[in-house]
């Protein structure tokens, strides 16, 4: 360690990993043609500090396996004990790759699957800890960086073919003039979002209806539907959520992985007339070619991609091919803020609409600080922009999202709004809390 | 589970998983520009029947993160538990992805990263019990299959747009003449292969000197040597090996993704003089743009990759690009041999040689089946292929591989010799064994 790390305080002293599994599969409340009965789950972490802060992360998986990125986390712990936070602070592009790049944990990435969820659960506590201390929330810590600092937090490893440091700097620099504008204006607005809460698969059509009619009511405008193999199905779910939000509404459609690229293209025809916004992971996340080629065939409607989207090498190529419309990126699959900081102006440079994936549990409390980072230092833009929202387990959060009028309300609270109450975390603790007890 | 699962036997009634872990980073054995100090390990598993039949099986890894495939075997382990040989057999396909597509599993992966290790694992356990029930090594047991049956052990989800059902049945029922001839021909002279353990990376001057000069003793003319960010230093240790190998030895460069795309281009440059058969590893492993980019800019200079190519679709699209010229696909990377023949497959069609990656610890033992199916069964061809060796390890293996005047001749055990010692197991397991007590 470093000579100053052991005087600059508050330094790393503990790392706690817990499995934390909701029993969502009974509800089959995010239920789709690939995941039939997911229990929305948390690796998660809470580093603490000499002096007695905490910082809170997490990582979402589907129950089974969560408990591999706890043991991916612990596998990480070593990298992070005993650094100081001024010394993560000062080089937090380092900070990253040591831990995405460490020399024998890589192989079983590298920078995807367990070990690249895991990595996010750390780093994102590391940024709930930065922010605690700075007394702001991540959104706008980050939006109070100057651009140099901004991109000091980005490993460019295998990005400069598609973005430069020089280009990164560039970009934000354009974007600083208007930056306490727009952040008055989100403060007054808040974030436009859409719902997916309403269209899960295994729902019966009645309870569809009656969500829509719910969100609707609330002041929704934007709502996504899953799609799958059948093509009939598909067609008969989308005329009836049609019927019920009407023509000006937006509709978005998700594949969740399940079609072959020609499949995908076929499938697609008869939804055409839907006038959905983008067909959403129409084929494998890997196949950024086959993307390109659906998004060829299936013009004007869009297509995107993202929460299954490993790391910025695969995001680059994304844009590179010309394969998205919407990039929807994930503040768990890619190994947290500084990978997500990346992406984010990856898309700026390319021109494609950041829309961020949310849901499950909590990656809508972490979705909301990606926009607004996005917004007020990135992008600029709201054209074609939205963040996805689903109802689902805000009440285990501390600080909880807080949406109004089919938007995100801008959070104000210290952190990066992922803690989770500690009743929460000790009744759905897996398996020994009492939710799992019971059986 | 299906009725007559309970009735057909043997049955799977019990799954070990061990973290074997050897200390290979005391002598810097594998040290390369991003893995400077791997501890060659396995995560190794052994299949139990009811009827005392055991089926052998490992992923490979450097170390560290051991653990973590570990916990991913164990979370797979209910899918294998209580079914039985013939169920499985039956439908290789559905089997494979009952394990690679389960319905929460998937979202740590999905076909990547620990968990598609751990599938590896298993799924190769289940080949090497096959074989052994049916009193064969695995390259036979596939090299016997009909074309039908060859490929009703593959998911062909993903492929479609690249590789039918059918164009896979014509590929090889078009090799099944020459079939025996073949077999024939690699039991007489075995398969050609490559040394890369003369050119680790941490190695001092003289030892690799003194390697070159054993193996050119020992009838090997194919050599790998690493290189990294260095330009002097990698034409210095280029023109040092180039000097014991003479100009008339292979000499293939690997830089084990240390490079963005520009710089692999640039560092490749004054390395040309060298006529170096491929540039392996170039850049991110993910980065399919990026290789064809580097392909098109280094010629004649192949380009090869594979070990860290997580899934079919990876492959699928670095053949659709042009990307590369030799294919190094891993029997531990893929989820085990079913997505290896899907390669395997993919190669023929677009001819592209395969060199599988070996050396770690196992790898050479589950590659030499790999090549030799390869050659009999799908490419027929020998051109521009050769399999990878490197001189480690092999000790700790029941039925260790035999090379000899630089080719790997025929295993002839059952099963698909990767069954290590039971010494080596008790002694290298992590932390508890002998050699890891004793510190």
């Amino acid at each position: 360690m470093r000579r100053e790390e052991t005087i600059m305080g508050p330094t790393i002293v503990k790392l706690t990993a817990r499995d934390i599994r909701m029993p969502t599969s009974e509800s089959k409340a995010g239920s789709d043609a690939m995941h039939v009965d997911p229990d929305y789950s948390a690796a998660y972490v809470v580093l603490e500090t000499d002096d007695g802060i905490s910082g809170h992360g997490m990582t979402f998986t589907l129950g089974r396996g969560n408990e591999v990125c706890v043991a991916a986390i612990r596998a990480l712990e070593p990298l992070v004990l005993g650094a100081s936070l001024e010394s993560i602070v000062e080089d937090m592009a380092g900070f990253w790759r040591r831990l995405s790049g460490e020399s024998q944990l890589r192989w079983i990435g590298p920078e995807k699957g367990a070990i690249h969820l895991a990595t996010a659960a750390i780093v994102n506590a590391v940024w709930d800890l930065r922010a605690r201390v700075e007394r702001k929330p991540v959104w706008k810590l980050v939006a109070d960086l100057p651009p140099e600092r901004f991109v000091d937090c980005i490993d460019f490893r295998y990005m400069s073919d598609a973005l430069t440091r020089d280009e990164a700097l560039a970009i934000l620099r354009a974007r600083a003039s208007g930056r306490a504008e727009r952040e008055m204006e989100m403060r007054a607005q808040g974030y436009p979002a859409y719902i997916t809460s309403a269209g899960w698969m295994g729902y019966p059509d009645e309870l569809v209806r009656k969500l829509c009619r719910e969100a609707l009511a609330a002041g929704w405008t934007r709502f996504k539907i899953k799609v799958g193999r059948d093509s009939d199905e598909n067609v008969r779910r989308a005329a009836l959520v049609r019927e019920e939000i009407g023509q000006r509404a937006s509709l978005m459609m998700d594949a969740n992985q399940a079609w072959d690229v020609g499949e995908a293209i076929e499938l697609m025809r008869p939804l055409a007339k839907f006038n959905p916004t983008w067909i959403e992971e129409p084929t494998s996340p890997d196949d950024i070619l086959g993307h390109a080629a659906i998004r060829r065939a299936v013009s004007p409607i869009g297509v995107a991609t993202g929460e299954h989207g490993a790391n910025r090498v695969i995001f680059k190529q994304l844009m590179q091919a010309e394969a998205i419309d919407f990039c929807q990126l994930d503040n768990c699959r890619l190994g947290g803020l500084n990978e997500v900081m990346a992406v984010l102006l990856l898309a700026a440079k390319f021109g494609v609409p950041v829309c961020p994936h949310a849901g499950g549990v909590g990656l809508c409390e972490y979705a909301q600080h990606v926009s607004l980072i996005d917004y007020i230092c990135v992008s600029g833009r709201l054209d074609g922009r939205m963040t996805e929202f689903a109802d689902h387990l805000h009440e285990h959060f501390v600080d909880p999202v807080h949406v109004s009028g089919g938007r995100y309300m801008v959070p104000a609270a210290p952190g990066f709004s992922i803690e989770m109450k500690r009743e929460s975390l000790d009744d759905y603790e897996f398996p020994a809390g009492a939710r799992w007890r019971r059986g």
